[in-house]
């Protein structure tokens, strides 16, 4: 075992669940790194020491290029505004450091690109924080597509939906202005990634974005609440993505659903720890979706508990992160889901928006061409 | 209480529906109108003869027209092949009897455009057969947008899915051939009506339409097995309709999610019986959606049964149907849904196979203007 | 085809029902034995009169002496109060006419005991209506355990459950009034059914019987609002009942689980076309409930629809029954649920209050053993 | 902020989960008091130093004596064998150490009872492990009960049940020796507490414990697979409670149900997020169970995530658990569940197993007499 000296840029809603992860992802996981919390750097340093004495960490720093250059700071969790991302991540990956930064990338793709060409020539291990794939459930139904278990793919449908602007009257935020603080920035990423870690490159897309509410006491807004996106993957499969932040009713709303040839999956967040698997096999008497529970014969389930249906939650998946970020520095093998991967997902947002705007398919290599 | 002769044409999956749908509706609904079951039509004298004895009808009919024709038939239900609707129709609203026919309300456009012209010119009473939207959970939810209980709608989905031909071993059969026997015509109309019912008029689509398992032993596929539409409805609203024949593991997936600025609704007709309706009111710790099990204070429950839960089910929609034709011939006044409204969803569709051959946003007032 | 003179004594709640079925049975199933609503008997002429228009029956009689002797009724349903069941029995089976009575058999154990005793003096075809045991699903089920599909069987637990009186408030009315109108009547002989179709006999019970509330605006309630079981039985399997009119929020709550060696099976009226199914075979990591819709491969499904998850609901139970009991009458043999059926419900029963009132075990025998 | 030495006996399934909770609790509450992972025991000095390796803890102990003397442990987590806890809790309050000791309390009632003297002796903070209870959804559960929100209670049911044991070819195993080890050992514990926290006390039973398998591969079965019982609890209210290790397809199977006169309540750890309840209030129309997804408006989910519905898991209800043992330590105040309290629940037990063997009821207090 050996410590390794953990900072983190931010101490918010993802700083919070990182710091917990790295706290606790040794006693689970029982990882070779073992993270020392070393740093945390905010937007102050009296908030920076708030968070320190909070979340156990040994020092705060007033800036993040405090944190980033300090030497017992050997690896960097970013978690901090979109825009912030390229400048840490660019200073940490110069000197050799391993980075996560949180979904969304960056907030431009021109940055996007900028890091991934940063993280590439550094040689240094990356990752980019998609964490709801990472759940038992959602790493099982992965396997299950790599050995066939469904057949020959006939349509997915993903989405990623939740209410906290659903209410007209709530008052302008920060979450109201920007295009990466908006639904494509915020939410989109999570069932774009989901579709394209089950089932590859999106060849085009057609879509539209809007914004709902536009005006909120206190503000108009300038970005969007929720999109749709008729997608072709590159294997040919048709498919259908939405987002939205005001779908009334809907908390946690990640959920997919894929046809196959041979059986059929079907998957809600709401309800993490259950897999819906339907087999067209055996007599058509006794075929239906079985509500497979999570277990310890499923991917990265047994650290947290020995029993089946006792179940992970939202925390877990951070944790099952910060093992993947631990495993891959050790190793010195990128883990998924690397910079590219965030940028392959930045692309698809960047079609979206081009299709929206134009009204018709855009092929996502059009996004890709643009730069290269 | 009168009676009226009741003729069928067609003594297939539907043609039996409405038979004993006329058969029990006097029972059930304590209708003024009593149907007698008069006369059956079949494509041969042998099989309507067959029908005749099995569904308990007084005679047979050797072809549609004997049927029609005869004076003891005073209303006919169209339950043939799509390709006859137009000139049955045609013949008995010119004998002015009113009719009720099957959807899809023609095999052509054009031939829909002219069966609602002569029923509006024999001001007769006509009916097109959307049974799904007619459940009690249904009709309730109808009821439920009217009142405004989830407020400004924002977002629709429906979704009519079942897996028949989703095995691509599974033989080439009459469904195979034809654009009125594809997913198009056979299980779209059922979700652009529900999108229609409940939502209003559509005003754009954008589409795809894809034939996913194009040889079948025994032939060559020249239609539909799944469409995807992203739509746009007159009162803003953004949508999206989904409906498949190769959805594995559906069986009658006919569903529904309508989000509004104060509540949500969700149905799926797997579980005919139960509205998942969404309020955002009161503490948010008791906020959820509730699953209501249709009972007698639901819309046409109460006929089939005092009890809340004890549930109906497909036959009994038809019954529901029956009781709304007889009533609108008892009273002459038309009762939703006539031939225009089965021709409201013709368009759409003829729509979005114009969107899906040119690949881009159509508006349906161009398929309406085209004839008019 | 023969037609055959049907004569219902009860327009009310199930006699509506049976007339619906009687319409409907002969379209439905093609049944060798075809219904004429031959007569129906209310509890005066007036009301008789008015259900004979309601359900289309020829005529009304006064009484049920007059229906019962009426030479053109030649199969009785007796759907009137518990406490007229065995003289109607009783007379309708010495003319020889075949008996449908609905649950339960009789007011109390002494008249259960004489009309058993009365239908196997008379050879004559009998039936007590149990209907929720004949829905495609629970019959699948007991196609299920026949075959072993599930192993032994290790536990069983049913429950039916409503509310109707749940709210302490409701007022006094004639269900709280007299012990075969209690829960005990109305309720239970429908999980108690359960338990005998899909386990076999009951050896012994433990029970409580109680009323929650007793005092209600406008009288005194004599009759229990709910109970429990432990019960075991002839085969050696422990297992437990509820039923309750007092259970908040439930509203159609017949529902069963059974634990076996190689799975398990777990069944909800409210939901009363799935079917839940565990298999313990094939990998763990894919083990899991499967919700199976009723279609075409279930028993007495397909007469309904064609479709596979298109639903039946509770009128089409009571067609069921009607199929068996015209086909029994048909065929002369004895169809699963006899009058004898019936008698071992209310032996159960008989024990239950037993064993409340003594607070301990009771063996069913010794019910049985006080007559016989 | 201060330091607090913590020693945990035992590295098994419940050892390492509170190892992890201990790592976590202060970055994910930021209590006052943060744990330091000082020290932990096993039963060997081998297995005791593996176990400080995996999670990291500052020292191994050769056996638990040595840990619980050493000075730098001060507090004491016992998760060893039930036969250990006694002699263990007596030494570590004999000490004035606080103790948290996993259920059940003590492998016989009296080693309970002299656990609970010795407790209540030392003045020292007792814990006792009853970990389903914390979610956030059974704390709400709690709310609402206290709230009066449901009204008065008018039944209540329980069970927790698995299966791990269900397959009769298991090869026997420690498990199946010993009725601490049994199920009325190992899982009853779980939903009797659920009824004592949620109902009070339990003032009678009458219950059979069985031994479902008892010859398995490698040996003969000595305690039970499941067990019914029947309570009434002391505010009158009648209830049932059932647990069982045979009880193929359910996984974590701790759910109960509470009836009310203004509503009910339904849980299941399956489903930990979610709290179905339903409110008999509003028009009949729109009532029904609603699910309510956990969220920041639930007690002890915020900590975890400010997203409603993100869910938190089983690791985390130990973490909880952390919280409430540290907060007692640092307050002073005993925090529910006390050792008392599961003497409380071991008392049940007792009196379950004397109405087995007897066949009757049993009053609980019968048993506390016994010894007082």
């Amino acid at each position: 075992m050996t410590e390794i000296g953990i900072g983190i840029v931010g101490g918010g809603y993802m700083g919070k669940a990182h710091a917990v992860a790295m706290a606790s992802v040794g006693a689970v996981f029982g990882t070779a790194l073992r993270p020392r919390l070393e740093m945390i750097a905010a937007s102050s340093a009296e908030s920076a020491e708030r968070y320190r004495a909070a979340f156990g960490f040994d020092r705060a720093a007033a800036d993040w290029c405090a944190l980033v250059d300090d030497p017992r700071v050997e690896a960097v969790i970013i978690a901090s505004p979109q825009d912030t991302h390229r400048a840490i991540a660019e200073a940490a990956l110069a000197l050799g450091k391993p980075v996560f930064c949180e979904k969304p990338l960056a907030d431009t793709i021109a940055d996007a690109r900028a890091m991934v060409a940063a993280a590439e020539a550094s040689g240094v291990v990356t990752m980019t924080g998609f964490n709801y794939i990472r759940t038992p459930a959602s790493q099982f139904v992965r396997q299950l597509l790599a050995e066939g278990a469904i057949g020959d793919i006939t349509w997915f449908r993903s989405e990623h939906t939740e209410d906290f602007l659903a209410d007209p009257d709530a008052p302008f935020n920060w979450r109201c202005r920007g295009q990466a603080n908006g639904n494509m920035g915020d939410l989109a990423p999570h069932p774009i990634n989901a579709a394209l870690a089950l089932m590859g490159p999106v060849a085009r897309v057609c879509a539209e974005v809007e914004t709902v509410h536009r005006d909120r006491p206190g503000g108009t807004v300038d970005n969007d609440d929720h999109a749709q996106i008729m997608c072709r993957f590159a294997s040919g499969v048709m498919g259908h993505i939405y987002s939205s932040r005001v779908a009334t009713g809907r908390k946690m709303g990640y959920a997919y659903e894929i046809m196959g040839t041979k059986g059929a999956i079907r998957f809600d967040q709401e309800d993490q720890n259950a897999v819906w698997l339907y087999l067209a096999d055996g007599p058509e008497a006794t075929r239906g979706f079985r509500k497979i529970l999570t277990g310890p014969a499923h991917p990265d389930y047994l650290p947290f508990c020995q029993g089946p249906g006792h179940g992970t939650g939202y925390q877990d998946q951070i944790i099952i992160e910060a093992k993947d970020f631990l495993t891959a520095i050790h190793s010195g093998q990128p883990v998924w889901s690397t910079f590219r991967d965030g940028l392959d997902v930045a692309e698809v947002i960047e079609a979206v928006h081009a299709s929206a705007a134009r009204g018709g398919w855009v092929n996502v290599s059009e996004m890709q061409e643009r730069t290269e």
